[in-house]
């Protein structure tokens, strides 16, 4: 198993520093988040030091998936005020990532709770998404070639 | 395969309602946000109604986070401005969802974009921490029991 000594994700997993644990398995933990929006906020981390999506291995995010979008079931199932959730994943500073230790927030959410993930947006122009949606598919092609050198 | 007649979701996805395509396969489609946040803000959509996280199937929902993972790499390699990714979901009204068909957000982030997604917040207190994650596990035993019967 990778850790990189000067990783805080790391040093929580190999018990070095505390955490509130709500899950663990043999791939992944998921503990609450030391600085919480909303009481409930949990990460989703995996056990192999992953610095963000680009080197995330497919397996292991899929796991990191699966027990987050349990989790995000069970906290219907607490005491915990949770009317919808959020999931979220921050990648790179300008994302918001602060720890550089791949996660997923899974953050409870509920009427006027002050938190701020805002998906308002105009109205995009169809040639622009055309655009944009041409550029992904070229992406996806290029992904292809870079990841199977 | 089913489908909500007044889901505009699944009118794209049978062809009522005109959308710009990324990526599809047999179990989800990706097309352009109408409203994006940033140029290349993408939606990854199952093709099989689901209001959202609680009504998802596992199997189904692990396809979506797979091909959100390829797009976000893929993102990358495109000449669209990428310095970060957000992967989100807005499961419920107060969460941000808009529309209830269950769908993950991917979305380019770059320095100054504008986007308000904050994971800004003070410390927790241990205590407050602790008793969040005994609830979340106690959350996880009842889903076990809920969702087996
Ligand atoms: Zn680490
Ligand atoms: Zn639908």
């Amino acid at each position: 198993m990778m850790h990189a000594d000067d990783c805080v994700f790391c040093q929580i997993i190999r018990g070095r520093l505390p955490a509130s644990y709500a899950y663990a398995d043999e791939e992944v933990v998921a503990f609450m988040d030391l600085r919480p929006l909303t009481p409930g906020h949990l990460l989703v981390v995996p056990r192999e030091h992953a610095s963000g999506l680009m080197d995330l291995d497919e397996a292991g995010g899929l796991h990191v998936w699966l027990v987050a979008h349990r989790l995000a079931r069970a906290l219907r199932h607490t005491k915990l005020r949770c009317e919808g959730v959020n999931l979220l994943v921050a990648d790179g500073a300008v994302a918001g990532q602060q720890v550089f230790h791949a996660h997923l927030h899974v953050i409870p959410r509920f009427e006027a709770d002050g938190v701020r993930i805002g998906t308002e947006a105009p109205d995009g122009e169809r040639a622009a998404l055309d655009s944009a949606a041409a550029a992904v598919r070229a992406g996806l092609r290029r992904l292809a070639v870079v990841e199977s050198d």
